[in-house]
């Protein structure tokens, strides 16, 4: 008997392989004490408690109402734009997959760096879409090769800013430069999941560049600096006309309500974000120092996060990581086999990390078998 | 400047306009006491306390880990079926549009009927598919002028079972010889998202079916009898080629942590579960009676809300309801304009809409402008 066939399209596109849980490797290693540093999420966790949730909660039994949530007259003060310029998406995972339904025909062209967040990719082969990706250049969005790459099939440009899983940046200047090269009928997504993490002063202004360059749309979550990756809530920002034609895209109920209402809660917690940031600007640089100390080189990075050069070997470091109860993540999955990355997380966890490769550096020169 | 240029399919996709919620009427209307009838909620609320919920949500600054969660294994056992017969979505209308994006083709046929949800015709546009629409035949899916409307263009058949919003049911019979004249190519989606409040004996076991018949999905849904539409919890049952194929055009994190939980909780509220359905049973019977008696012929439901005809004056109607305080569905956006459709709620509740509705009749009869 024949079967339903389906869209050949989704040969091009490879199962998604979670990262273990805690719990998963609590059970199948028999450990008691692991600590997660392979998703980027907030060391501190979320700043909103089950208590202040207990009303929306109690609530729950109705259909989500985004008209009648905070959120978006909050976001749109926050960043001096108009209602009708936001979007929420479940994670900016949907707000992604959005822009691709609402844009993207079979052939149109996609580019997008070599070494970045798989999800660009996911959105082109999910739409039948080619995927051009353009390779790094020291570890960063090469914006003047994705601009020569631009042909009249280009539709969208997907920038990870910074970068997953390089922390790198590309500067409002050469950002600048890019969009005056694109025509403006390409869209050019600037995913800035890491935004707020960023120091560097040459970090591009996207949503002023808009007055100018209405072809950028701009990506944010709460899943990150606000600590609720677990209640899935992200956001896009961009012209009115733009997130019209997301709106007709969306689920209706896309967003669910407890989320919502943590996400209003979450921008108020000047207090979590401030120790969130501070803990992140000397850790990062502390952390950084220490594996270098190590012998291993560290790309300089702008988010929550670390790549680490570790060689031929970096499989067997995330495993031993691993098997030590610190749970991190190896890019083989990003075509970056011999870098692992690890996200910053608290003093007290970043001291175990470092404890774990320190004792890896040990077992590695004595040639010891893992 | 030229703009970007969205999918020329986008244009058959009606925009959204969604109901009115209790706080939305409260402000408009400078009312108090609201009550909402028209998203087939449940009355009783959400059986899930945020205190249940504290340890979760506590969690939540982790991505959600669908392989820790238990609720995939609490299903199978459930419904006996294996693990890799089921897949969660965002809502059930998430699993109907993932169905969507891992099967339709541009140019690929959509049967469903004419008069129910509406998320099929949003696929079948969103994945430029053509729509095609069979008239229900008193009331309810005409499962046999579906079968004649199949050609080898046909690649999912969409059947609401109770219909939304109509209440009627199709039988295992009919839907049996429905499953034998379709082409096992053809994918048959019964989304039953009102399974658990339908009495009658023939109602189809759709999951049986399966056995010989690879090519029927089922979609549920936890927003319904289990009390947690804000949460968003939907999921399919399938044959395992099915699901994996899903399992492929699946957001990682599409379902987030609180949701899993609270699933996985609302299985085993069975005093609540009873309540709800007991409830539903009584005053379905009382309020079809009731309504009828007021001159307002009702179509006999299965599901946990009455579709109501009421004429050229079905809009004032609900305007009037609105006013009053209670809010329910003019179908005019259905196709029915002369229809209403009402959720049914707790005894307090439909006996409001019930004086609401007789005080509609005493101003009708007096010619009253309203």
């Amino acid at each position: 008997m024949n079967s339903v066939i389906p869209r050949a399209t989704l040969d091009a596109i490879k199962p998604y392989l979670p990262g273990k849980s805690i719990q998963d490797v609590q059970a199948e290693l028999g450990l008691t004490d692991v600590i997660k540093l392979a998703s980027n999420e907030n060391p501190f966790g979320s700043p909103v408690s089950p208590e202040e949730l207990a009303d929306i909660i109690r609530e729950v039994g109705f259909y989500p109402h985004l008209g009648s949530a905070p959120l978006l007259a909050q976001l749109a003060q926050k960043w001096g734009v108009s209602q009708d310029q936001l979007i929420v998406g479940n994670g900016s995972d949907e707000i992604l997959t959005m822009i691709g339904l609402a844009y993207l025909n079979p052939g149109d062209q996609v580019l997008t760096a070599a070494g970045t967040f798989s999800e660009y990719g996911f959105v082109a082969h999910l739409m039948d879409a080619d995927l051009i990706e353009i390779p790094l250049t020291h570890f960063t969005f090469d914006l003047i090769a994705i601009a020569e790459a631009i042909t009249d099939r280009t539709k969208i440009v997907f920038i990870a800013n910074p970068n997953n899983p390089s922390g790198t940046i590309v500067s409002q200047a050469e950002l600048c430069q890019l969009m005056e090269r694109v025509p403006s009928t390409v869209l050019v997504v600037m995913d800035e999941a890491y935004y707020e993490f960023v120091d560097r002063a040459d970090y591009p202004n996207s949503i002023a560049l808009m007055q100018d360059f209405p072809n950028i749309v701009v990506t944010r979550t709460f899943s990150k600096l606000y600590g609720l990756a677990g209640f899935r809530i992200g956001y896009a920002i961009a012209r009115p006309e733009v997130i019209q034609i997301l709106y007709k895209v969306r689920q209706p109920f896309n967003v669910n309500s407890v989320a919502l209402a943590a996400a209003s809660l979450a921008l108020g917690k000047d207090a979590f974000i401030e120790q969130t940031l501070h803990n992140n600007r000397e850790q990062r640089l502390a952390l950084t120092s220490a594996i270098t100390e190590l012998g291993y080189p560290v790309i300089p990075s702008e988010a929550n996060f670390l790549c680490i050069w570790i060689g031929n070997n970096a499989a067997d470091c995330a495993r031993y990581c691993l098997e030590q109860g610190v749970i991190i993540r190896h890019l083989a999955s990003f075509g970056m086999s011999e870098f692992i990355r690890v996200t910053i997380g608290t003093p007290a966890q970043n001291q175990r990390f470092l404890s774990v490769l320190a004792q890896f550096v040990v077992i590695q020169s004595k040639g010891s078998p893992l």
